[in-house]
């Protein structure tokens, strides 16, 4: 882009100059492209984009400028033997915007510009008297709404009129005279609502037309949806002027759309639709209803033909799939315009396979041409159409796929429905790990308080089950059994369908669409292995878990979280009387009680891992996770110390609420976690590493175990070795005890900015690093993530101060910075130290694309998104190529 | 120290090598200079610190080491006539052990070494039975209970058991016959308490010593004293092995020990004790009284006159006070040690005063004399002495100084006791700002919990008023108005003395010492400044703190915590409704009201601040801390509910109970604060730019204004250029409405990791910075220092996990780098960006020493901290001169 551009070419100068869409906008690239093809493109000009810009500063077009256009549409007139704005040869045009990213919301077209009075008239005299009017009462009707800004609506319903008065069904039926009588009125309205009259001059017109298109660049439509898909406010519009052809010359014209294949099952065959004798906007408008693009093979063969082969040679030059509109005039074919087609996710699938098998592209093309997005959709029920929906409430996309049921508020009743086999959502105001049971049971969760990493969140994502959190619009009341959103009240057993993929609840029930997995989706799974850098493992917490990793592919095992293991009743509360205990003895009681289900949890899945690596966080206890909550329990025993003064039931609350306020913390997150509180009490590690290895052994001869343990919140080296002391002593004992050895690593998370800092320290005592970028965000960025998401992030994406959701997408200035400086420092340190990042960042394609630019070797994921992961991993390493070798 | 060194060295021979304290050990270090001086040292050698690691290597002494010892001794046996083991002319030793830096419980003296049952005889017959037996008994005491482990006290008893059956008051009353029959008991005991006669073979005793001069380095108070002072493990200690002369000898010996200067005030006069015709342990064992030095004068005239001359030779040679150890054999004078003498702050600054008036030392080194903490003790009362005191309870050292007063448990008391003149101590579990008229009528605070940012800590050292916090050993009822620690329970109007400067709590009222500010003080601070490179600031809050801050001699204010002038009853009431205002409408109103208040403040502080930068930190809001706690605010409600149904005080209680439950956060440290409040309500920065714009132009033509604004909790530098819009846009509209301007600059603090690992982007928005350490800390080490300093640090440091508490000084490795990184890219992005620290470690002398070595421009700390940080920031920029040019 460093070449002088010039503010309006010629599409034959622009081919010969390859430009690119940067400059030409999307749709000019087109125009040009299919020009230098030689396909039948009308002639025409491109204003630049950067012209845009040029406008805003300048705020009217400039002498110059001008000059340039009524230059190069001389050249058009000479091309088309026409002239513009005389009236007995006339040269209408089409003026369009174009930038380089389709962007709706923009001024769109404004065909026949250069129609006046007297080119009517003397239209109607050299072709006829119809033609000449439905082409100037349609260049009035977008001119007039477009350009100058009178309601659409009015010109429909001046349409409709006539109609209604000639008894015409379409204004196909209507004659000359009906058109004209519809032009004038076209006219008188534009001067009613605007003061001024509709332009004669044709210049003016045109002139007036670029400067629309300029201003619609900041439409709200169009801004709004550049912050949503991140793109340049600088980029700026083309503006298109081209000769028309006229679609609504005669029977043996028309116009249409068509796809070179199937956008929505990607199969290999065309796709469209074709209004004869009628203009483009008429397909839009869908006041006809249109031919299914086959039919013109029967009605004009000749067009279709060259429509079929056009498909083709553009396929073959662009190497995609097309999305193409077209015009016949009195049966010549004429292209108007071609883009790389959008396409459901099943087809982009589709599309990039068939391509690789047609010759067409290569397999790391196709891959390319892949979001990650649409394969994660794949995977999960997505809902089919969100037209007639009734939205309910909105909040965080916890965990990915559409589900309905009837509402539930307990995990009691969530059990029972489940039992009479009936579809329900549980909505709570957040979760702890005692509802595990109702959550089981639930086709899907939705709770009004809590972040992407609460315990409704995490727990979800695990299951592979949709889930929103954060709903804040809602409120719940369990004693009246509503959940009220607004003036909305819904009842306990009203029905709602959850979105886990954008976080939007609906009122009853929406139609889903299944996943869809076909042996293509394989196919492309197949390819990826082979062009990525990254490893690819999976976060698991249970057997089931570590099955579904391996079956989406995984290599491993990057974070099995113990405490997890822990979310069922009957062990919960060995937990929580492990946590109460008053004395050490007590505890090593308890401990001694979950030993067993812990060895019990490690043998089934290293089986399942078959010998893969594995690695175990040792005990990271949110201790107050675990406990009543203080909101709970201290209005109880309020109530217990007026009611039931004395009781046992008071103590034992007074018990457990002294304990909840001994162990309560100002800032948990930040409080006695990990590593910290395991140092005290390091019984819970002693445990949990005899477990562990004592499963590890008996499994010695019959499977494999790659075991990796490791440790969590560390912020200082002297922190990690101390935990590594424990577990190595603790690992003799077991090998001394039982006369038998395995190999094992010890290494840490990387969760607090001070390991990051720190890692030159850490890589000399850990083997492994794994970044826990939840924590690490929170804490670089001192955002709680509980209190921020759901309050503060809406609030910041929307007024720019951040580009997107750290906690989704990794901050590649700070947090990365940090993942970037410690891998490379640790490395540096310790050569053979591996590199891990389990935080929830480890299954974003976009932060998999940081990650790929780091010292990091391999990310792990939620087992659902395994999939996802490997073809961002790969897409990842195949960009990084092309960016190396560019 | 790269030369070889070997392994014993005459002391002679050292000192032409320049072995350093640390080959040497400090004891042996003063032998062999003043041996090199001609000061008239005994003869004798060292085995240098080296030796005593690779005895632990060894685990016992190795030929050529004793070979050598047996070698040297042979020059001392030539230069002092005597032959060790020869009973007819004996040459007796002192062992004595001598590490780098002075150690309490490390293995002292073993004199008279050599003795046995033949020299006692031979000695006997040449001198006489008395001087015979009292030199061998002394060496079995010393011998058996240093060496061989035998009580100390069953030595003292077999003496005093002589003494009384003799009718003698002191030993000097005991004859010949009474020492030989105590040293054979002393044989005795020595054979019944360790089944082995005490070796009669003079090597075998040597070497014995030598043994256990090494072993003793890892005597339990010895280690514990290392880890509190830092000192390495590897270091060692040297064993002095010197020819004893006896100052038992006859009544014209004695031996003493003697401060060139008095080590108390400071004062230039003789210091000492001496006591005739004894050895060196009896001065420390007090068993006679022993004369005042000055009477040495009298008794031994020469000897006085020889101890006065080398006295000043040494204070010349090693230009600073000497505390000295001697000895006179029968009139000759012998020096036994020297070294740099111990002082009390007093003394500290009054001898490095005089010894620049004196020529002796320059004023940098002066400087470096004086300890920053010395120099802190002299501003604030003391407690005197300790010795009977009984401690109470341990907390958190919040705010210097001692203090004492009955037990108030309410601001309502301690505002009455403080009208009837009475000195109190309100006792909390902790304060907040509700409490504040309660800790301006207490002479000190004490809290149960929290940490050394909770509000009472805060609050007091802004005051300068005695604080200990987080007496986690401590319980409260209020109820029963009682405070109880352990099995003590003390009641509401008992006396307690807190010590502020080290947080111990005493029972009853304990001596204190007033600040002793002399002239002296006043000129070490004005040489200070002369040499620092290191600006210095306060952080101030108050017109009074302005004051104090400007006669400690600030040259600016660094941090005006714009929340903490909400500190006063009436005005935290209408910030509690600003906070609980439902719409803008009522927010503004509130805001309204507060806003003359500030500006009165800010002019008030403004004329006080005379010009200087005046740094006001817009509204860091810590919501909680300005509303009720849950656990209070629930049980209120939970008991109305029962009991008062439906009346008017549940339902305004219920009405805040639910703006708390609204405002509440899982971890308010990282939440929703500073910045990230004030951009979403920005009507409150806008009041407050208002107030202090507006008070500076009122100022205009009265009082220079240099105003420099801060944002706070900037995580992402468009964060900060948000706030910076509002910032200039308030003030644009002040100075249009009132046709005024003034100069002002917009900065950042930095106190997330984050805003440190982005400063080049804060840097181009940002005209100056200002460390936050204390939030820096928590969020780099996700260490909430309310939850982890009373619970966590002191296991962590007591483990070496840490080294020290990071939030009282700096943590280099982690925190530091950051703050080294961010103030060099900073600078690097905008030359004239400025740099300060306002958070707690810029009032520790550790840190400072840290950020003079940063691009650090300036620290900034409690008013009553701005002298010590003047003197560490010189002391700072001296060492790091004396290092740049080593």
């Amino acid at each position: 882009m460093g070449i002088f551009v010039d503010e309006v070419y010629l599409f034959g100068e622009a081919a010969k100059l390859k430009l690119t869409k940067y400059e030409l906008g999307g749709k000019g690239y087109g125009l040009v492209e299919m020009t230098s093809m030689g396909l039948p493109v009308p002639p025409g000009m491109v204003i630049t984009t950067k012209m845009c810009n040029k406008f805003f500063e300048k705020k009217r077009l400039w002498a110059s400028m001008r000059a340039k256009v009524a230059a190069k549409l001389r050249s058009v007139e000479k091309e088309t033997g026409r002239e513009f704005g005389n009236p007995d040869n006339p040269l209408l045009v089409s003026v369009r915007s174009g930038a380089p990213f389709s962007m709706p919301g923009m001024m769109d077209t404004v065909l026949n510009l250069g129609m006046n009075d007297r080119v009517a008239e003397s239209l109607t005299t050299r072709k006829d008297m119809r033609f000449a009017y439905d082409t100037y009462r349609r260049f009035l009707q977008l001119f007039g709404s477009i350009v100058m800004d009178v309601e659409r609506a009015k010109f429909e319903s001046i349409l409709n009129e006539e109609k209604f008065r000639k008894g015409a069904k379409t204004d196909a039926e209507l004659n000359g005279d009906s058109m004209r009588s519809v032009a004038f009125k076209y006219k008188n309205l534009i001067k009613r609502e605007t003061g001024r009259d509709a332009p004669q001059e044709p210049q003016e017109q045109l002139f007036m037309a670029i400067e629309s298109i300029f201003k619609s660049w900041w439409n709200k439509r169009a801004t709004e949806y550049r912050r949503l898909y991140n793109i340049s406010d600088k980029l700026g519009t083309a503006v298109n002027i081209v000769a028309m052809v006229y679609g609504n010359y005669d029977p043996k014209s028309g116009t249409g759309v068509a796809f070179t294949r199937d956008p929505s099952t990607g199969e290999h065959r065309f796709y469209g639709e074709v209004l004869i004798n009628a203009q483009g906007e008429d397909v839009v408008a869908g006041i006809r209803t249109p031919l299914h693009v086959d039919k013109l093979r029967e009605v004009l063969p000749d067009a279709y033909s060259e429509l079929v082969r056009t498909a083709k040679t553009l396929e073959k030059h662009f190497r995609d799939m097309q999305d193409i509109e077209f015009t016949i005039e009195s049966g010549r074919f004429y292209m108007l315009q071609t883009r790389n087609a959008k396409r459901t996710p099943q087809a982009a699938v589709k599309v990039a396979v068939d391509m690789v098998r047609e010759g067409l592209i290569s397999k790391k093309e196709a891959l390319l041409r892949i979001e990650p997005e649409q394969l994660e959709k794949l995977f999960h029920k997505q809902i089919d159409r969100r037209r007639g929906l009734t939205p309910f409430a909105k909040g965080l996309p916890a965990s990915p796929g559409a589900t309905y049921g009837k509402i539930v508020l307990t995990d009691a009743e969530a059990v029972s429905a489940r039992e009479r086999n009936e579809h329900v959502i549980l909505v709570r105001p957040e979760t702890t790990p005692e509802d595990i049971s109702g959550i089981a049971a639930s086709d899907g969760i939705l709770t009004s308080r809590g972040g992407m990493t609460s315990h409704a969140a995490v727990v979800t994502r695990g299951m592979g089950k949709p889930c929103v959190v954060g709903a804040e619009g809602i409120a719940i009341d369990e004693k009246a059994m509503t959940v009220t959103a607004g003036t909305t009240k819904l009842r306990a057993g009203d029905v709602v369908t959850i979105d886990g993929s954008d976080g939007t609840v609906y009122i009853g029930e929406a139609p889903l669409i299944e996943p869809k997995l076909t042996g293509d989706v394989s196919t492309v799974l197949k390819w990826v292995d082979g062009y990525r850098r990254l490893g690819i493992r999976a976060n698991a917490d249970t057997p089931a878990m570590v099955k579904k990793a391996m079956e989406n592919g995984a290599e491993g095992i990057g974070l099995a979280r113990t405490e997890r293991m822990f979310n069922s009743p009957e062990r919960l509360d060995i937990v929580q009387k492990m946590i109460l205990a008053d004395t050490p003895q007590q505890r090593q009681r308890y401990l001694e009680m979950i030993k067993p289900m812990q060895k019990g949890d490690f043998k089934e899945m290293f089986k399942l891992a078959g010998g893969k690596p594995f690695t175990i966080r040792l005990l990271d206890l949110p201790l107050h996770e675990f406990l009543p909550k203080l909101d709970t329990i201290l209005p109880e025993v309020t109530e217990l110390r007026i009611t039931k003064k004395g009781s046992t039931e008071l103590k034992e609350k007074e018990r457990v609420l002294s304990k909840v306020m001994q162990l309560r913390e100002q800032n948990p997150m930040m409080g006695q976690r990990g590593v910290r509180l395991s140092l005290m009490y390091k019984e819970i590690y002693e445990m949990q590493v005899e477990a562990m290895v004592e499963a590890a052994i008996e499994l010695l001869g019959k499977s494999k175990v790659s075991l990796e343990i490791m440790v969590s919140q560390v912020a200082i080296a002297a922190e990690f070795a101390a935990a590594k002391e424990i577990i190595n002593a603790t690992a003799e004992r077991v090998f001394k005890k039982t006369g038998k050895r395995i190999e094992y690593k010890v290494g840490t998370m990387i969760e607090t900015p001070r390991a990051a800092l720190t890692a030159g320290e850490l890589a000399k005592v850990a083997e492994f690093f794994s970044f826990g970028t939840n924590d690490l965000t929170q804490g670089t960025f001192a955002f709680s993530r509980d209190d921020i998401e759901a309050k503060l992030m809406p609030f910041y994406i929307s007024n720019k101060i951040l580009g997107e959701n750290p906690f989704s997408s990794i901050d590649v200035e700070g947090v990365g910075k940090l993942v970037a400086m410690c891998s490379r420092e640790g490395k540096k340190e310790n050569r053979k130290l591996k590199v891990g990042v389990c935080g929830e960042h480890g299954g974003d394609p976009k932060s998999i694309e940081f990650f790929n630019t780091t010292a990091v070797d391999y990310v792990s994921m939620s087992p659902y998104r395994v999939p996802v992961a490997r073809l961002a991993a790969a897409r990842a390493a195949i960009e990084g190529e092309k960016r190396s070798t560019a």
